[in-house]
């Protein structure tokens, strides 16, 4: 017994659910757990978990509740027949920031204060300090405060605002950074390939160009944020679409398809049409964004 | 006069060419300068430089003779009416790779030796130690042994092989993935547009998570090298592609337009078809090369 260690109910043992709650029960949490697949359970039973045969024995046992399943439909099913009155509800599941929404609304029509989470991380990052994981959270404040420190022991916490959707609009806004660079980077592999270059000295070269540009984003934010795109600007656009045309030479001469590529060279030469070519790329985001945009 | 110091020449004065002059010229070297507009060689006389009316002039001065005009197009023009027999031509001028190739075998057939360079910096990051710019340099090794003093000036320094095109290639490739970064990045910051998050405080969590991401590439080598896509995948093919849903939903839900998106996650779904789910992502550089994939 921990006596002085918050006790909590998770709800999913998939791989994140199980990583979960390795890291609780190792931290001394006194922990319940319930999966629909009931095996799942097991080892964690072993460590000393307590094991529900229903979601709402779970639910009861416990103020925290914490759901990671695979999807808000999954969690919709799954809290159906639980009674949420005067839970904590702490939704770690995957979603859009309107499925948060309506999921904040509903857990708040049940009774239930609500935090939604977005997990910055791949089950073996959680319960590694130093491992550089957190997870992001929106939603009820109170909540949050009240439970920082037993949401802290798998990761990180990044609270980023009361909007419930807050917190997977930004995992989602990060999640898509990555692709865009994974992307990139897939398009530069494949043009090495096949020449006379080691992979793994190139990815050498690769990881510190693409470290050293990611500062540019700060940058970006400015320029979003004072609505003057062509402060401060090194490259300007016009010189930077003339040198995408060796970008795409060189392409078609590797024989690499550019199809990654264009639609950002695309949207670049769009906006200088458009006459901004003493500005940098910032007002490409103009473009991507149907809304009036705004200051902010 | 410093003698110790080696003197070589510089055609093109823009603002990578007048960068490169004010760093050989503060570090001592003795320098000779030619720009087809001569009014731009004005401040370099003023602080030493020697500067000749023709470029044929300027090449004669020195045994090494570095070029950094607009494309390759200039540098064949510049470089017609010169005599390069004996002469060490460093071509600094962004090309393609096929273009440094065919331009390393007319020097060589004009009785030079040859290196071409690509540089990976702006022009306030040159001369700057500290602001991590860099040359790559491919071609003669015996000319980039006998200069690399010189050449170090101005900038850090990468030999990446005796293949003239091969710096042209490692320029064009990490520009290009830089590129696939940026095209994340806009996306990012075009879903957070319009909602109650602070684009600076995003812009930190963004380069942090972008950071972290580089690390990847150092496991794309990895796959490449051994032709196993499937070894140490934390998250497979088929749960990405799933994922992706999320992403694409969002960006409806926010009014983003998805089209810097879909390129690659279509990728991801026709190597996922393929029968590919349980890779990671690296599979899609087969997708995009249209010559026979190699192991390197
Ligand atoms: N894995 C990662 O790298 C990662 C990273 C960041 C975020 N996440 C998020 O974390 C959440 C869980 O991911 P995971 O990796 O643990 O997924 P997973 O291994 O596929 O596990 C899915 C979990 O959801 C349960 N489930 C699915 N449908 C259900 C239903 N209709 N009723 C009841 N339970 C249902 C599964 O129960 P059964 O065992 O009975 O099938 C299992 O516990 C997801 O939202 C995911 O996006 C995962
Ligand atoms: N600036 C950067 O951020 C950057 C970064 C990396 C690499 N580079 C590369 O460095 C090279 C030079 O760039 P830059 O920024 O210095 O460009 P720039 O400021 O536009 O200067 C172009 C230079 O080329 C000369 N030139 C153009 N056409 C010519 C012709 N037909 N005959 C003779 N001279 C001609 C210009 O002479 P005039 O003065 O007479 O016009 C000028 O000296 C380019 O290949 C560029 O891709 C630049």
């Amino acid at each position: 017994m921990n006596s002085n260690k918050t006790s909590l109910t998770l709800l999913g043992l998939g791989a994140m659910g199980t990583a979960l709650a390795h890291s609780w029960l190792a931290a001394g949490h006194p922990l319940t757990v319930w999966n629909r697949t009931a095996a799942r359970a097991e080892p964690l039973a072993a460590k000393g978990a307590t094991v529900t045969a229903t979601a709402a024995e779970a639910v009861a046992a416990n103020g925290l509740v914490v759901v990671c399943l695979l999807d808000d439909a999954s969690t919709a099913e799954v809290l159906a027949g639980t009674d949420l009155a005067g839970r904590d509800l702490v939704d770690l599941t995957t979603g859009t920031p309107a499925e948060a929404r309506t999921r904040a609304e509903w857990a708040r029509s049940r009774g239930a204060r609500f935090l939604s989470g977005g997990i910055m991380a791949v089950p073996p990052m959680i319960g590694a300090p130093g491992a550089g994981a957190y997870v992001l959270y929106s939603g009820s404040s109170a909540l949050f405060d009240a439970h920082h420190d037993t949401l802290a022991v798998p990761a990180g916490t990044e609270y980023v605002g009361a909007d419930p959707g807050s917190a997977a609009l930004h995992d989602v806004a990060l999640l898509s950074a990555m692709y865009g660079m994974l992307a990139g980077a897939a398009h530069a592999f494949a043009l090495i390939r096949g020449e006379d270059v080691e992979p793994k000295r190139f990815a050498g070269l690769l990881a510190g160009w693409l470290t050293a540009m990611t500062a540019s984003v700060h940058g970006t934010a400015e320029r979003l944020v004072s609505g003057d795109y062509t402060g401060n600007v090194v490259s300007n656009l016009a010189m930077q679409v003339a040198g995408t045309a060796t970008l795409l030479r060189t392409a078609e001469e590797q024989g690499v398809s550019p199809e990654l590529l264009l639609p950002y060279v695309g949207l670049m030469k769009r906006r200088l049409a458009d006459g901004h070519g003493d500005e940098d790329t910032t007002g490409v985001i103009d473009l991507l964004t149907s809304r009036r945009p705004s200051a902010g």
